[in-house]
């Protein structure tokens, strides 16, 4: 930890949407000495050499072991299964990272790293409903929140070295811990998918009798339901791994669907009046 | 309706997103020979003379006596509100046409109009979640599907008017029944709009503890919620109007939602995977 940035190997391991934007990030800043890239896609290995996005790339997990920082970008659960392996390859002081949309489970098993390691958990609140390293752009990270979730064994370099990282590739570090960021994504990120994938089913039986419902899409169907479309193993990893805040969320919502849906079936005036304007209100401020 | 379009006076009356961007484009592609736009606001009225949008402005419907071709553009109550005075005030001949978000209410409302008048129901098939005059847009309508509601009375020529009138502007005409397209709609317009408002309010009571929840809003969420910002009148009206349809939406979202919620709760993943998979997979076929 010792070492500047610039004179640092790492290492990222899966290089998809995350993993691949991060990777164009730090070359074109020249973050790093050395970049490798760890993903058992042929295609994308190929890809990153001949771009020359990465200095060397493998299919296996113990090229870590020359790294200085180690970066997990696959979907939680892998990350998850992954941090055993990683524990017991990777060289003593490197710090461990990842960028695993839910964070209570996986700082738990950061945890369980030998002593020798650095850890901490992060998450970049950006994204596609597109993925796959075709997908990954190396503004993907540009002016986005990038959350950092401290273990109690993180360190203070360990911690500075990881905001450098988010800094450089132009993200904003946000220290929360796990338990509040699991929350707090549930609410603002997990919510709005799950309402995404729910349209996408009630349209699915509400066309079912008549087609042509599809041909009447416009904008307002396609930005709501364009979540659906995100990338399913992700989202399943995500939903498994923050099932309670996300069924607590999905409670609230219920609630505030059937107030509306009482509003509009007594023909109530007032109420959906009154509802409608406080939600436009708030969502005006929030995005101009 | 023997005068070709192009030597047709056409009135407007309402100059917000809809009516101003049916002005303006109707403007660029020199449409008609005269230009009538009906709105109360003072300063639309001045930027519609001072822009050579339109060739006269006035606060009083009673100018639409002077119109081969009249448009409604208000909100849907507004409308059937305004039909009986358009059936007292509007000439001989002259075809009236709106472009009311529901059209069960409104065609009912025109079935009332004197017999010496054309009628036909419309509804083009985009729109913004910004409203007013200044969002307005020559190209709003531009390869959009504009849906036609013909009345039992609608006459050939009238429908083949409205049908001219739709493809001058760059849209696509879809000819459906009132009854049949508020149920579409119901589906694919006003659904995701009750979904993104109670998506709004959702967050807000979850954020009400931790306001930092605002913070990691990303593009997910902003999407998702987007519709909400929308004009409260506008699908105030749209809801009361299609109460039925929407509230049948309603019930069969609020199915999908439990049987997500209860793979959640549950953490089924098959359930869960099947769930995801189906959804994102019409999505992707949906918008590529």
């Amino acid at each position: 930890m010792t070492l500047p940035l610039h004179e640092t190997t790492i290492a990222i391991v899966g290089i998809g949407l995350m993993g691949g934007s991060l990777a164009l990030a730090l070359r074109e800043q020249r973050a790093c000495r050395r970049l490798i890239a760890i993903t058992s896609n042929p295609v994308t290995r190929e890809q990153l050499l001949a771009r020359h996005i990465a200095d060397e790339t493998s299919a296996d997990l113990q090229r870590i072991a020359a790294a200085d920082v180690i970066v997990l970008a696959t979907p939680v659960r892998a990350i998850i299964e992954l941090l055993p392996r990683v524990g017991a390859l990777a060289r003593a002081n490197s710090l461990v990272l990842d960028l695993g949309s839910t964070k209570r489970e996986v700082v738990r098993a950061m945890e369980q790293l030998p002593a020798h390691l650095h850890a901490i958990g992060a998450h970049p609140m950006c994204g596609k409903d597109a993925s796959g390293f075709a997908t990954a752009e190396a503004n993907l990270y540009r002016d986005a929140v990038f959350v950092l979730t401290p273990l109690a064994r993180t360190t203070p370099e360990a911690l500075a070295r990881a905001q450098e990282l988010v800094r450089i590739v132009g993200a904003r570090p946000l220290i929360l811990d796990a338990e509040r960021h699991d929350r707090l994504v549930a609410a603002i990120s997990h919510l709005p998918f799950a309402v995404a994938t729910t349209l996408m089913h009630t349209a699915l039986e509400l066309a079912n009798t008549d087609e042509t419902t599809w041909t009447l899409a416009a904008g307002g169907f396609r930005d709501t339901s364009r979540l659906a479309a995100s990338d399913v193993t992700m989202w399943r990893d995500i939903l498994l791994t923050n099932h309670d805040n996300v069924a607590n969320a999905l409670r609230v919502y219920a609630r505030h669907l059937d107030t509306l849906a009482q509003a509009i079936a007594a023909r109530d005036e007032t109420t959906l009046t009154t509802f409608l304007e406080r939600a436009a209100t708030k969502r005006r401020t929030l995005f101009r």
